[in-house]
């Protein structure tokens, strides 16, 4: 099966998620939207198939949206998740999970609207930046270092080295703060990031760096 | 099989989309955190199963949480779901959608914290508001208003009911004015009200009133 990832090409975003997934797996995939003409197809297919907003995935007849959900059918298909329904179900609820994390974490930047420039809403960044970095960020690493893993990885694992990455680029001196607390997330990350596929992939062009049009930025007047 | 049911008691919040289903499909449920010493209970099973957040359900042994993927659980064994993958992850689809629109619906009011008070972020809360009624709120309802809908009613239907709902509770004077471009949500959630199971359902003790804790909240400065 080849898949067709379709994504904003400029940036990690949402996409990276999906990304991360298909190379792990060696997946046969093609990343539409950053060939030529690519952003036609996309804005195309987004209408055709009703998609409200990117990343969405299509194999063969079948078209996917929504992050977590793109993972949860690729899961077992890749080899990075079990096929039994609690199991799935289980990993499914973590992504969901980090999704819900990761609107957070975008909108420590975009409180006020999505659709406004950063510099429009900077002092109200400042106040939502300080309530994550107090309270919420905490609570999302809490829960994921005391949650069990299975020695197999996943595409949560995978997702969570994603977080641990965009959270170090967005907010280093927080995270060099308060990372001793969670080592087995850290660990963790070290390990998904030696695998050899995802090693290859994160030193290669096809890895976007991080930038400030992403989801993970880095203001260090929003770094605590 | 007896579902049980776990969410705060004192608010229609995101446990009310899986009541919806329960009681419109007349399945046999608890919803245990309403009833004596169910506080308790609900702590308990969070701590054993690992739960980020209410809702969750517990199905036997199963245990399932997000409110999108307890739908996604319930579904097809409530008859509010086809069977076939493609439909399901179709619906899946379209309901974490949802799930993302009400997360914006509550930041009209949160816009700053989760944990402070409305009163603590009022001026905040006017600029997000005002940008979810120009913006976002628009673009929802017509994405919602335009995809095809099944003529069997799904899970899906049974939210969407409760979005027109929640949002002609939050910001009526909005809803008026908007509302007759969304013809067929607006007779979508007539169909439901109309369904005899929902409406004993909705003229009940059961059905929670909207208020000023839950996600939906009417603060007339954030009403256009």
């Amino acid at each position: 099966m080849r898949y067709e990832l379709y994504y904003w090409p400029g940036i990690q975003g949402r996409g990276e998620f999906i990304r991360l997934a298909l190379e792990d797996a060696d997946a046969d995939y093609v990343d539409v939207a950053r060939r030529p003409k690519g952003m036609q197809a996309m804005a195309f297919q987004m209408k055709r198939n009703h998609v409200f907003a990117p990343p969405f995935l299509r194999a063969g007849e079948l078209v996917v949206a929504q992050t977590a959900m793109i993972l949860h059918y690729l899961g077992p298909r890749l080899g990075l998740a079990p096929k039994g329904e609690a199991q799935r179900l289980w990993l499914h609820q973590q992504q969901l999970t980090i999704s819900d994390w990761l609107v957070e974490v975008h909108d420590t930047h975009h409180p006020i609207g999505s659709g406004l420039y950063y510099e429009d809403q900077k002092p109200e960044s400042r106040r939502r930046a300080g309530d994550f970095h107090a309270g919420r960020l905490p609570k999302y690493l809490g829960y994921f270092e005391r949650v069990e893993r299975s020695r197999a990885i996943t595409y949560v694992d995978l997702s969570l080295f994603q977080m641990i990455e965009g959270l170090r680029y967005a907010f280093p001196d927080t995270m060099r703060s308060i990372e001793r607390k969670y080592p087995k997330l850290v660990a963790l990350h070290d390990r998904v990031a030696a695998r050899p596929r995802l090693a290859a992939y994160l030193a290669s062009q096809r890895r976007i760096p991080f930038n400030q049009q992403g989801i993970f930025r880095h203001y260090p007047e929003l770094d605590a």
